[in-house]
């Protein structure tokens, strides 16, 4: 199990393969985003997007569930308080098989909760063609090693 | 049909409401983000949490369908390129019903698409005891109206 004290400045992990399929992307925006681009293969082809894209949210959460394999689970990890700056920088489409890429910005002791260290990390999303998807700036609450 | 010249900095929107339950917040985790504070609730009652929460993406995804129900669906929404901001201000437990509420705060044409506006949203989402639960600072792409 990983702690604040084992991470550093300038680390960095990878995460993935997982791909998404079509029957995902759709059963996503029927639930949470039903815009027509994420929900309409035919008519998203009339989008700017010029096909069916993925909603930006289950892009989002396909990048955590990544990270939570790759990572997260074998961390002490205590959630999250936000995020900055998520940029969808290309779509993810059907058939896009993703990778995570994190690298650790900055790490401190919280004040408030001396037991737990805070982590920012800078996160990138690549598809099979290394195009950079999208990037989160995120924020990671996680326990400090108990002392004996 | 809502375009761009239709929105006015200053212009409020509400959203909801939409509750949330165990089994969905379990379901979401479980494909998503499957860290134990999302996923088990005996657990859960071990972290800094006291209980059961929901993903940060869950409900950032419950935001955006309130928001496609209540106004993206009825406006010549063309995406997000991204957002600035998210704050998970309290966790979102079991049974929660969720309100969403909507300031635009900045409102300009694209300049590398003339024939689309740019929308700066202030996102606010509060539970049913009117708490604030989550903030987002977004962007929202939507269509100028045509000349006849």
């Amino acid at each position: 199990m990983y702690y604040y004290e084992d991470f550093h400045v300038g680390d960095t992990f990878d995460f993935g393969p997982l791909s998404v399929t079509e029957e995902e992307i759709i059963a996503f925006a029927r639930q949470f985003d039903p815009q027509y681009f994420h929900l309409d293969p035919e008519r998203a082809k009339d989008s700017i997007y010029g096909g069916l894209i993925a909603s930006g949210w289950h892009v989002g959460a396909l990048f955590t569930r990544m990270y939570v394999d790759g990572l997260l689970n074998e961390m002490a990890g205590m959630g999250s308080p936000g995020l900055e700056q998520i940029r969808w920088q290309q779509p993810v489409r059907p058939g896009d098989t993703l990778r995570g890429h994190l690298t650790v910005v900055e790490a401190r002791v919280s004040k408030s909760r001396p037991e737990m260290g805070i982590l920012r990390v800078n996160c990138e999303m690549f598809n099979q063609d290394h195009e950079l998807v999208m990037t989160i700036v995120g924020t990671n609450y996680v326990a400090r090693r108990k002392e004996d």
